[in-house]
């Protein structure tokens, strides 16, 4: 038996890691770039060429390659513990991290460039972006993506014209998507419009209520059409900045009616995804409502609305709470032993900076943590699989301590 | 209209303020004296006059008195908003803090000294304690009090021993409470004892799990005994240090499966005092599984356990998870609207330290937001009544409570 | 003697309370409006009739006023142990604070749009710009502000056209300054632009460090010619995201040696300001060379470096750092103690949010602490000084303004 | 080439690792055990047999072994860039921490017992426990072990009396010694008498601060008398709790003067040990004087003490002090470029947990940076040591994509 083979267990542990190097960290603000590159910005979505050239299909090369652009530890298509590795974990491509972020903060302006932005946010820069989205994918070899309606259409003077806007790149969207590529989650940006200042669900104004429904909804039917698997809630301004100019129980209650109306919808449509909400305690408003895992499964249970909804859970969103047992691992176990866990965006940040800084997770015992409660959710952590596992490991083959302490850590975790 | 009787409004804002001044900051860990106080230390319960010679009881004196032992703007009797100052807020000397805390700490033996300790935690020396405490009580016109089992008399070498010790002390403190003294609540301490070392309801030894059940039991036939108007729940430690040794589902099973054992019980010895969890983060475990009001509501709904329980918000520990709101008001308002608002510990901390430290109260913003709550609570805050509150405060009037205090710390800081 | 004497020690404690009243919370990023203003978007600077209509100059109008328009407690020619109010404190208006800020945050668009905005940053607008701070300032009665280069004028294609916008503007600013309105500091805004992505004077780039220099030595020669009292460095990106990229001791050295250029420079010209360096931990950096007043010290005494700077310690970065006794007391004393106290730019943020929010200083005790090493520094401190405002204190008087802002907020929060 | 010899940097890697397996992880407060056990503390101090039965030395096994009392990495005389891994870093075990620890917490009575305890802090248990430090010093093959005076022989009711049990536990230990073993460091404990309550050398008794000298002079006389290395203070209690009544000021010059003389008492007795400060923010005291590194080096430069200290960096503190990158990575540096990095305490702690927890280091990653700081201060950096290091890290050998991390971590930080 080669070294090779048996290092099945080694690739679990590294499965996350993998994943993360499908997305680029970047600034969540999309930001439209200067206005003098116009020469080069035609009002078609003309492109010469490729988006990536030189860059082929990145392929599994095995942890021999010293190719950079190769997946050492991820081959797809192989099974550990009764699962193929990409059905373990489904990566999925985030639109607005890839395509949309700039490298400003708040005290800088935009530091990274791409060639094909022109400095505007017209339908057809919009379609350009959609097609390098797809370009990547597709040399990735993944086959998920997931998307803000705003990321991916120029927003519009009414709500008509922000659909339209949105249906025509949505079009491109599902031509792109072919038969196997389709959105892990779509969502509805409801916080960076000056609208949404106060929050969206919670807002105390009753248009900007009524304005992110409708927005909602149509970001639902687009994440329907395009077959999405769910649908994301991340209420960035649902919370607040005071208590002594805010009635938290009736912008919750108001909230739990927002909720319904969408659970309601959902059927309506026939849309069968999930739906998901993420917590995250703070940032931008001093308090968000969906502070945490358990936070949100008592809202959830308050409101009568447990079997509808589940979690999204953001390892960083969890670190700025100060539930971070190797680092997102509480909120996680919390998600599934209230039967809420439903997905996860498996970063990592800094534990003592009080910000989100959406980095990659790099450390493989945070990683191991994560995977952990994706094999207990999966109901794979019984003990002929784990024993199984643990044999694998239990051999003096390899040369690495924090192998054999991952082992250590992973059997007594069992 | 007097200047006096203008004041209400000041005086319902600093009715906290007063109600910390019952209560010693001391630390939480009761320990012997010494072994060579010997000498003075006699078996029997003898102790000679008083136990604060030369003090009288505490009255309400007025903002213009000079007497630091008078309350100045606490006045019992006196109706705010259609209630009694008194009934507001029933203040409650804590047993432990005001007669078991010693000035250790963990780099650093006692520093306080209370010239009746012989150095023992004999029953005669517990007695002798008791008759303190009600003299203390006495003295400052107060009448509810509030106890661990293990604070107020000596532990034994079995159960049966520990009871005896427990009942003898009980019979005691009835005696002294008289007519109008009562606890308002009782709790048994399942943290200090080695046995407890991972918990009482959530440890991983059977035999631990039962002696806490049968240490609750008995702690809630005093509580019942003495007429307590609470039993309270603080899981010290009831959580994890790591969760890789620990299944924090099945923990939590436990803890549920303990708390309606108590709920039971209660009801079968008709006991009908309000059962209280006190949330607090962490310290000592690394996470508490109370971790805030929102984990313990969840935690309730999940178990079907929402009706049997209320919460007892402590604000020092609502700092500590990072919700905090002039520092607990968040923790409130969850706990209110939630319906779960049960009984306030309004001690303070500081925000930067990241351990309990006890303190009281001294700001009046902090103090605004905590009986904005109460007041909420009551139904009070309607605007009919806010108004009269804003008009008293709308004139330039008296010396406020606040300019009092800033004036005392500036002459302290010179 | 009537109450409105009396209240001299009041006063002293309010003066900062006032100061924060000159300059607005805003977003600290200078942004363009939308393109959709041209229309009333002249390229001349006509602006018709005032900035502020309908406001008159503030005036002290005592605490008995119920004009919100109004010094209740600062009257700035009232002495305070034998200085006049406006000489213990001399208030400043921060240019980008109040004219632009945006209401933008990392997930937000602009919230907050200024009339004479017209959506560019030309000279034209810049100048208008100008125009409306004066008359601010002139209003306020206040004779103080403060800049940065890049606030003020706009940046240009190369050094020499930014250098040409700033000085067009910098005329106008001395023509509109008269007699006695001077800048308390200017600064160069060493931060925004890309180039200074990893810093200007710790840039690995030699062309950075230099560009860094240029704008810094052209910054400071218009704070001389404009006859400001300081000169301001604030090392936003001077720090570091990680150690392992980062040869920590060589950027200090960078840092040490572009400090004593400026210093050389500033003899050269014969500017006889005070330079000061500002301490913030973190943000936009992971780390911050200049992290607290203890490690900005150290790095002047390391340097030799010491006579030449004093610090500015803004409050909100001390609670960032983690020295908050009272907020920024700490850092203040740390300061005055090494000789250091320079200047105070005395606002406040919240003590669990991981991020600076520049927020009006609105508690009496926090201002307290500030006023105190104020008086310390100036050697007031001493005990008749004392003795005295304590026993203007010491007598039953007048409402404190804390009462009136404790009345404001519970009368909001109902 | 064996795999084994190749794989010498993992060893450097895991140095640090296993340098922590030497002391046990309790807690830091020597308390007395229950005054039952009487029956077996003799007041001689005969133990029979041995102390820890049945474990033989300690020897290094290789990575093969998996016998859990043998060194797998650590291979005392194997040469790592040019040094034996036993001369890169010296190993010490510290007594308190494995002697007189008793797994006590603020809320919870000591949890472990060692056989040969008998309750008392008698001589005779004195010197019976300093027979089984030196059997756990031999069995481990170590050569170095430090100490607080109070660690090691009973206090007394005089300092006379003091001085005298300590010189008789001493004596035991210097004859235990033998040729190679010696001390690390000594220190003197000034923080759990009553006496140190409000610290030693900043003490506003004058008594206190002399009592605090001359047990000082005493520690360091008997740290000489057994060939210490290094001498440590720790200023547990040398800071503050308030502002309001602490003179900072006079309070960092009393520090300083005492300070001073323990130079001129090392000089006047021929001691040429290094003299240690050991930087810790808080705990016990709200703020500690010796905050950080960088602090403590401005203390050091303003009082004209620079040459006469080097810095004794505890990891965990510098946690707590919000420096953190992998944990205590930036302390190190900057005592480093400092020039004063004299020693370390390579710990951990919870990032997220705000008090001291003394934990072993068990992450390669923050090993990595510890070990690199170590590298750097003995001038090792350079090209050619590492492109060695590098070199043998570079061929496919070893299935570990951690190692594969380090490796790249390790050559990015050169």
């Amino acid at each position: 038996m080669t070294l090779e083979k048996k290092n099945m267990a080694g690739r679990i542990l590294l499965l996350l890691l993998c994943m993360n190097a499908v997305s680029f960290i970047v600034n969540a603000v999309p930001q439209t770039c200067p206005a003098d590159l116009g020469g080069k910005c035609a009002e078609d979505d003309d492109w010469e060429g490729e988006f990536f050239p030189g860059i082929p299909k990145i392929k599994y090369e095995g942890t021999s390659s010293k190719n950079p652009l190769a997946y050492k530890w991820y081959n797809a298509e192989e099974e550990i513990l009764g699962k193929k590795m990409k059905d373990w974990l489904r990566f999925s491509v985030a639109f607005w991290h890839t395509f949309r972020g700039t490298g400003a903060d708040p005290f800088g302006a935009p530091t990274k460039y791409w060639p094909w932005e022109d400095g505007t946010n017209s339908i057809a820069m919009a379609k350009r972006r959609m097609r390098a989205n797809f370009e990547f994918i597709n040399k990735l070899g993944v086959d998920r993506w997931c998307f803000h309606d705003r990321d991916i259409a120029p927003d519009g003077k009414t709500l008509e014209e922000a659909n339209a806007n949105l249906d025509e790149v949505v079009a491109l969207a599902k031509e792109l998507q072919g038969d196997k590529i389709r959105p892990l989650w779509g969502t509805a940006q409801l916080f960076m419009h000056p609208r949404y200042m106060h929050g969206g669900a919670t807002s105390s104004e009753v248009g900007v209520y009524a304005y992110a429904a409708a927005q909602v909804k149509k970001a639902m039917e687009v994440t329907h059409y395009l077959g999405g698997e769910n649908y994301v809630f991340w209420g960035g301004r649902e919370g607040y900045q005071s208590l002594l100019n805010t009635d938290m129980e009736r912008e919750l209650d108001h909230l739990a009616r927002f909720l319904e109306a969408a659970v309601a919808y959902k059927k309506k449509i026939g849309f069968n995804g999930t739906l998901l909400i993420e917590p995250k305690p703070q940032e931008p408003t001093k308090h968000q409502y969906d502070w945490d895992a358990a936070t949100t499964a008592n809202f959830l249970r308050k409101y009568g609305l447990l079997g509808e909804f589940k979690l999204n859970i953001e390892c960083n969103h969890a670190t700025l709470s100060g539930h971070r047992f190797v680092i997102c691992h509480h909120d996680l176990e919390t998600a599934r032993i209230n039967g809420l866990l439903g997905n996860i965006d498996a970063n990592t940040g800094d534990p003592q900076i009080g910000w989100d800084t959406d980095q990659f997770m790099t450390d493989i015992g945070e990683a191991t943590m994560v995977m952990l409660s994706v094999i207990r959710k999966a109901g794979k952590a019984d003990f002929e699989m784990l024993e199984k596992l643990a044999k694998e490991w239990g051999e003096p083959k390899v040369a690495s301590a924090k192998q054999e302490l991952a082992e250590m850590i992973f059997q007594s975790a069992l």
